[in-house]
């Protein structure tokens, strides 16, 4: 390319010097940055030309995509043409709108409204690629995979790909307020521009649905769970209208979070009450306004009886009143209740970890059949490591959806190089035993551990706390793009690798350059465990600063509540540290299948990474590697510290592999990033010390302030705080 | 252009293929598009080598600009030197940082250290243009206006420019909260990522610079007047210190909104007064630290005793104590003082338009010599219309500082397109008379009228309340660019005219191709008029919903102060409508220059414009249309609304001459501007009607709703709300 500009110079030829565009991040992993000549010729001989012979608003999407990607990654856009006439032609679409395709009689059975094939066929005697779905969504998708092969620099030759979501519904949740404000957001605020909608349609929703196809996420709740009651209301719903019309193309559905007491606060009505006659007319005239207003809306996400929201219990019901409630009003239209079960009570429990399971599990089997309980991948919150929640496998008769936070409320927020794929894979892999081994919570997700509880809804699904926001690149920083995008990956097929996925969008974000390739997805595969061990080592968990949760808070006591204080989770005293969940303590352990709980149970089979999460450990517990607890809690500071410090080395030394503008953020972020870990090791081990009463371990650096020093840190203007 | 590219894809050579960047006003007037072909040769022998010998970092970005702006308006940046050695150099510097300047011994004298000169000469027998200053700001400004030259498709030869700013301090005001919530803002969250600074400085911090630096801006205060006293606490001064170095090559300073209690707050004194020698130390040592950080800071602006903000009068003191006792602290270092006039104290008063003179005038001579008191466009609140505030004139010991708006708080926001270039000169052209005809507002200002005044301090300054937040187009919308854009070039010649802005703008921003500027200037010029005549015409004004100030409120009334609501303003009754300021009411007119005050009291001879401002008016008042005010009324919001259809429809029209992307933005948001200027129309007839008890006028429609109706729409998260 560069050979090209030189001769268009010395050619004289007044070449257009419109500077190209500075990299920003916009174009997430739909780049479609051009490949390496080497591959060029090859790649062009299968994509000469380009058939998509639907005339539907996802055809032209398709087609579209495939020409804006193909021209990116080629150079040129192949000619589109009504049917294959060329060597190399790619077609796309369902047999229904293709005679060729129709004639290939490809098996297309078990792939449902989604799934599709890519494959290399001959068609009138000339080889083609196809894209061949039973719906134009299926097809979108499938174009998406023909243009990761591109983007991942996989052959072209003999395609034989076949592909089906394994879950049914893959969603965002959006914890955007309707004034913009993001609950845990640090990529900005809110994308919805919901004053200026349903009149002004910004362009950046059309690429937002185009980045959540191209993950095969098929829905999004647009506002926080913690929601306001005006969200139903008829200038909203007009304006939800608006998304779901430039959303629909690409296979996404909307839905809101509806606040329980809408009745009261936008109805008129006195109660909530879900066993009330009115109450529940109430809800399936909304029901009925809504599906005039959008006809295919997804349905609702509900926050009811947590962390001060209304919800059934204030009317002596219980959660399957409330959201059977609700299914009973959506059924009817298609509708689906997504139903929280992240609960706890105004009651401070004796351990927050138990109360989902405790609320939950006596209600199995008594849940409408087109609800959803979604469930986060721990019981506590989001925490940098959770042991999995002990909902999954204990409620066979009801279909639960894994709840993950793509946004790093507990991780270091946007400015922190986490890759969340790993976690998402260790509790997707985790084996809950139920039903002996091999019953991963993956298999719980998808259906497929349970499929045969008589009675049991066949509905499945998996939930995303968004990261997104208005900033250019989405996510607030480059490399949040990968949990999104990692997010979208696992919802689709909760058994792929957190490597593999790291690979293919590093790819696709940056370059396939396997000198960059290489050590950037090393990073990114240790990076999680590195905040584990600056943050919250060996089972540790909520010690993050009050409300905002942005830097060290091991000393948070005090407040309205117990369970929202860092003492109340470590536990630390003189004698040792951890929260005692064994037999001996609060006994969580028992909600787990019994070898789990033995497991787990047992302070010398837990696995050291929930060690103070199950017990209570004195400080000089020998631990595996010999050393006693307290001087082992201290190295593991420390190695976070320095597993920073190596990203910071390796990104520095790829700087002639990657644009300068990405480069700049990346390298100023992990800068960020040293000197925050920095200060959580230093304030964590200033505090701990406190209790442990004991010396540092060789070579391991005193704090170089005092504890009162790190205690009187402020940040009142931290981003994401709940308002 | 396309010629060549034909060229390049008959030769066969793979043109890179980038999708053009759609356009998304991101480049502001600094576009640099293509110039049209027909002027490419002439241009271009105008620009063949660029010199710009210092190497200061304000050289640097001039250079830098130069470079770019060429390349975009010419398609190749010439090559730069040392030294001019060939015909058709453009020399840009000082006459220290060059020899060849130095040679042409040009008059600076004059220029000071802002003003420059812009001179077709000959260096060494061969034709050269030259940019020179005493100072480098001053040869980036002249760089700026030399581009612009091209810009604007004017000629370059026989060029004898001498150009030098009639205001010193010229600022924008960001009303931003340091949780990057703006108020009364309309782009999205501030520009100010507070949390992520000092470590990371976004590159939009240098595009923010460079846009200022273009029109002349030379400060910019970060922070809300309203703001927390957490903006001068160590850590945000470390912050503001990194953008004071993104800002300071481009010649900007930063300025802090400083609160008054902050001895207490961040302090730990137990009080503020001004007069308190505790007090005064710690202003002392704040004003050290903040040199010691930020060597060149501007100074403070300080909201005082007003609108509950605490200030001097909480000790019984003046405001002259108060700006007094912060210009003290700031004077040893340079900085200076912008104390705000817009002051009403917590007793309601008789009239809310008279306040700030009382409290103001009785003061005049008593301000330390570096404080300007900044003082709003007209007496209330930044309304669509205001007469000038009384102010002007009446402090002749005293440089007053202007304060205009350039978000659009009461007009409409920015879905509104409505040039304020018109209202800004519309003010600087008014008529004070205090010292005969031609006493300008503008002349007060600039320090002209007044210069003589013993002991007057010789600042001058304009401050622009700043429409800018991270939307990409940075205002909100393309049109309100120009806004920004006219502030800036008026506060640095409050003399030159609206008009002729607004053609700079429209052919920086979009195309010079007049086809597209005529009719484009033409819409803008009147577009402020319409504004008026939908919302409030005929001298009404503040007649807002409540709070956010978002669509028709004037049957505003009760709550906390009587002069928050509508009804205070208009006075509508059975008899007429209007607030009598006459003699015989609240005789604010008793503010202005006898023949002013005899004008706008005198029922006969005000300006209808502002007859309502001035007189309550019997609804059968004759206007000078022959027309009852009643009908006049009824028939100027309709004015309004067809103004607005009309621009729709030039708008509609222009589809041809402008990008895609931006014509449909400013296309919908039309859309939106007609459906609310017909809101304002129906909703303030439905009300007024009601005591007029008059019919409309013939041929005028009905509201299609009822009053009921309008008055029950509300808005609970329309933007830009105080919080």
């Amino acid at each position: 390319m560069a050979a090209s500009w030189l001769a268009l110079l010395l050619l004289g030829i007044a070449v257009p010097v419109a500077p190209a565009a500075a990299e920003d991040g916009y174009d997430l992993w739909l780049r479609y940055a051009p490949v390496h000549e080497s591959r060029l010729a090859g790649y062009r001989a299968h994509a000469t030309e380009l058939v998509v012979p639907a005339d539907t608003a996802t055809a032209r999407a398709t087609r579209d995509e495939l020409a804006r990607g193909l021209r990116g990654l080629l150079g040129q856009a192949p000619a589109t043409a009504a049917r294959a006439r060329r060597d190399g032609a790619v077609v796309v679409g369902t047999p229904a709108s293709s005679p060729q395709l129709a004639a290939l009689k490809l098996d297309l059975s078990g792939l449902g409204e989604e799934g599709y094939l890519v494959r290399s066929v001959r068609i009138d005697g000339r080889p083609a690629t196809v894209v061949v779905a039973n719906s134009d969504v299926g097809a979108l998708y499938g174009a998406f995979h023909f243009l990761r092969l591109i983007q991942t620099a996989q052959p072209l030759a003999a395609l034989d790909i076949r592909e089906a979501p394994r879950t049914q519904v893959r969603v965002l949740n959006h914890w955007d307020n309707l004034d913009r404000y993001v609950e845990r957001g640090y990529a900005g605020e809110s994308i919805w521009d919901w004053h200026r909608l349903p009149d002004w349609k910004d362009p950046r929703y059309t690429d937002y649905a185009r980045a959540n196809a191209s993950i095969g996420i098929n829905g999004t709740v647009l506002n926080n769970v913690n929601t306001s009651a005006q969200a139903l209301t008829p200038a909203y719903l007009e304006k939800t209208a608006a998304l779901a019309e430039v959303f629909r193309p690409f296979g996404i559905k909307v839905y809101l979070s509806a606040r329980f007491s809408a009745p009261i606060e936008i109805g008129g009505l006195e109660t909530a009450d879900p066993l009330d006659p009115a109450v529940r007319r109430w809800w399936k005239a909304k029901a009925e306004e809504i599906y005039r207003t959008i006809p295919d809306f997804g349905g609702f996400l509900v926050k009811a009886n947590s962390e001060g929201q209304p919800g059934p219990q204030d009317y002596g019901r219980s959660h399957a009143d409330g959201a059977n409630m609700l299914a009973e009003a959506l059924a009817p239209h298609g509708g689906i209740v997504m139903w929280r079960a992240f609960v706890y009570s105004h009651e401070e429990p004796d351990d927050r970890a138990k109360q989902a399971y405790n609320e939950f599990v006596p209600f199995d089997g008594q849940f409408h059949d087109r609800v959803l309980v979604q469930v986060k991948n721990g019981a506590i919150d989001f925490q940098p490591r959770e042991p999995f929640h002990p909902l999954f496998g204990a409620m066979p008769k009801t279909p639960l959806m894994m709840e993950f936070q793509i946004t790093k409320e507990y991780l270091g927020f946007a400015t922190h190089l986490a890759y969340k794929g790993t976690l998402y894979e260790e509790v997707l892999r985790a084996d809950t035993q139920v039903r002996g081994p091999g019953s991963t919570v993956a298999r719980v997700i998808d259906g497929t551990l349970e499929a045969g509880e008589p009675g049991r809804s066949p509905l499945t699904g998996m939930a995303g706390v968004a990261n997104i926001g208005v900033d250019r690149n989405w996510s607030g920083s480059h490399f949040d793009q990968a949990n999104w995008f990692a997010f979208g990956r696992l919802a689709w097929d909760p058994y792929l690798e957190a490597q593999a996925i790291a690979e293919e969008w590093v790819k696709m974000t940056f370059t396939t350059d396997p000198a960059f390739v290489g050590p950037v997805v090393a990073m990114m595969m240790g990076s999680r465990e590195a905040v584990v061990d600056y943050m919250t080592p060996l089972g540790l968990h909520h010690l993050m600063g009050r409300g905002h949760h942005y830097g060290p808070g091991p000393w948070v006591a005090g407040g309205p509540r117990a369970d929202w204080t860092s003492v109340y989770y470590h536990r630390a005293d003189d004698k040792g540290i951890g929260f005692d969940r064994s037999v001996n303590g609060s006994d969580a352990v028992a909600q787990y299948a019994p070898p789990v709980a033995a497991q787990f149970g047992d302070i010398d089979a837990v696995p050291e990474e929930f060690l103070l999460w199950f017990h209570h450990v004195p400080w000089d517990h020998r631990m595996a590697s010999g050393r006693t607890l307290w001087d082992e809690l201290v190295l593991r500071y420390g190695r976070g510290v320095d597993y920073v410090k190596g990203m910071r080395s390796t990104w520095d030394g790829l700087a002639g592999h990657v644009d300068p503008e990405r480069h700049a953020q990346v390298a100023a972020f992990l800068a960020i990033q040293e000197k925050e870990a920095q200060w959580w090791r230093d304030a964590s081990i200033a505090y701990f010390q406190t209790f442990s009463k004991r010396p540092l371990p060789a070579g391991q650096a005193a704090p170089p302030h005092s504890l009162e020093y790190y205690e009187s840190l402020q940040f009142p203007f931290a981003p994401g705080d709940g308002k």
